[in-house]
Order: C-alpha cells, then structure tokens, then sequence
C-alpha cells in the first residue's frame, strides 16, 4: 500500500501554491497523513540549490546549468522526501514538478525535448504523480500578480514572451497527458477551484 | 586561432594539484597566456556548488544527484571560463573535468556509463581536452598522503574498494583514449613528473 502523489504546475502567480495549501489543509482536516512540499527546495540540500537557481549573477547562467541545477534538486528530493513518505502511505503534494522543468527549460529555454524527458526519467526513477493539476491563466494576468506581491527572481525576471512559451509548453503537456494533467481555469476564484479539486479527487477516488 | 586545453585526472592525492601548479608557472615564466582552473568550482556559481558536492550532510547523497551537480558545474564552468579563454588563445589548465565524473559517478558509483558519458557531452557542449595527463598512483599511497595534509571531505572519505574503482575507472578511460590520455607513474618525484610532462606538450607542438 502507498499514497498518491499529486502536483501542481502552471506559471508563475497561476495560483498554485495557494491551491497546494488549501488541499493539504483540506486532507490534514480530513484526518488523513500528508505533506505539502515544492521544488526547487524541497530538501535541506535542496534548499541551497534553489538558492542557487534563484539568485541574480553577472555569470552566464546556461540553461543547461539551469536544467542539471533542477534535476538534482529533484533526485534528491525524490530520495529523501518523495518516496519514503509515499512508501509511509502519506499523500505528498508537490507544488511544481517535473512539467515545470519541460515547460521552462524545453519548451521557454529551447533545450531538446528528448533530453529533457530523459533527464527528468533519470532524476525522478521513473516516479509519475498520480495525478497534476495544471492551473492555467493568460500570462499577463500571473505576471500582474506577482509583480502586486514581492521583487521579483531572476527567472521570473525574464520577458513576456518566454512567460508565453512556458504557458503553451504547459498545454502542450497537457494535451500529451490527458489523464494524468487536468487543466483548470485559474481566473475563477480560489475557492472555485479548489471545490473542482476536490471533486475530480472524489471521482478518480484518490480522496 | 584558439588555446589549448590540458587536464589534469586521478585519484585523491595522486598529485593533480601539484603538477597543474607546476604547469601552470611554466607558462607564465614562458611568457605564454595561462589560466589555472579546477573543477568542481571554476566559477562564482560552481563555487556554491562545490560546497554543496563536498559537505557532509545527513541526507540521502544519490549518486545521480552528484552527477548532475558536477554537470552543473561544468556546464557554468565551459560557458564563463573554459571556452571564452580558449577563444582569446589561453593555455586553460583544469584540475579534474570529464573524465573524473565517469570514473566517480560511473565506474565508482555504478552510474550508467552511458548516461555519464551523455551528461559530459551535453554539458562540454562537445569540447574536449587537447591532452590529459591521469597521474596514477596505488589507492593506499594516495589515501595516505591526504590524510597527512588535511581533514577528508565527503567523498574522500569513502572506503579503499570505492577508491580502487575510480582507479580502475581512470586507467579504462585512458586505454580507451590513447592519443588524448597520457599515464604518469604518480609515485616518482614532482620534478621528474613535470620534466615529463614538459617533454610530451613540446614533442605535441603544444608548448
């Protein structure tokens, strides 16, 4: 017997966060075990390595040093966290995961696809969430967030443009992966879809 | 017109530093243009990845998690350091590259060799060393001659076997790269080594 691993993508200021805490609230109240956690940065090892990805440098920051930076965040993370707590029967919830490194360093970044792919296979040992939401919203729409909430990193940093092909690459997994990536209208209000959550979870009985 | 690129490969204490120090005066005396890099750390960023490579941690280390944190690294180290000074007609002197993370993370660690080979390339962008001298000395008389000088890092501290297999690793590579890797008996004197190595760049019109 194990938990199920659920994950949350989308770009930056769709939402995800917000709706990763509300579910791991939601279970907690249920009485059932599980952990919320993110990458990059989900181990104490890791947490450097975010530090890393997410500073601001006068170094070229190649977006291959970019995708190894993420992988071995998730190795990691995969090891210490990830399996052991699914293997304890634990729901885990991860906000952002293997979809966002093919989003931003394939598809925005232009690394190859296949590679990519690979890499995250190599990093993750196979492991596929159960089931991920995708929180989908217009890029100017996340962008106007953030920018309302605190300074921004150095990838968030990065032009509109490249917040575009994160979105499309987003969607293009999405249709890749009709049944483990369900798209979901992040413009609606949190509470609404959150309530949808919860539902396709009752349906595919995971809750 | 472009410089050359010279590596340096071997076990723990075999003498690396030593002999690209050496070189490394060589040149400068010679009035040539020289850099002396080593890896991992040959950049600000790589710097914090080291760090993180050699600390002592209570968490789960993967082998993959190491592996692509020294692609990282070198992928920082080729991008900021290694090609632009090749490309202004530098000597680029590098302690330990690619051939250090296939005999660790793959002949030591068990990692796909493939795989680690893959990683090189993607991470070299498919620059090689013009030579490379693996300095080979018995596991023991390595292990010995770190342990007189300073307290061991995290991966220094492995058991004699992991030792012998890197190794045996570095002199696989070298029977399979002939023309680019040169064995030198690590157990002569510095003085003797160098006077070698001399003799071999000028015999290859590299100096």
């Amino acid at each position: 017997m194990r938990g199920y691993f659920i994950t949350f993508e989308g770009i930056e200021g769709a939402g995800k966060s917000t709706q990763s805490v509300m579910l791991h609230n939601y279970l907690l109240q249920n009485n059932k075990k599980a952990v919320l956690t993110r990458e990059p940065g989900g181990t104490t090892t890791g947490k450097k390595i975010r530090d890393i990805l997410l500073s601001h440098t006068d170094e070229i920051f190649p977006p291959t040093a970019e995708l190894f930076l993420y992988e071995a965040d998730r190795s990691l993370h995969i090891n210490n966290l990830i399996k052991p707590k699914l293997q304890e029967g634990f729901y885990v919830i991860c906000d952002r995961f293997t979809d966002s490194t093919l989003a931003y360093q394939g598809y925005a970044r232009g690394l190859d696809i296949k590679t990519v792919k690979e890499m995250n296979s190599i990093a993750t040992e196979g492991l596929k969430p159960d089931i991920t939401f995708l929180i989908d919203i217009p890029v100017e729409e996340g962008l106007k967030r953030i920018s309302r909430e605190r300074e921004k990193d150095r990838i968030e940093k990065e032009d509109l443009n490249f917040h575009r092909k994160i979105r499309e690459g987003f969607l293009k997994i999405a249709e890749e992966e009709k049944e483990r990536v369900i798209i979901l209208n992040g413009t609606e209000k949190p509470e609404v879809i959150f309530k949808k959550i919860v539902e396709i979870l009752k349906n595919r009985n995971i809750i």
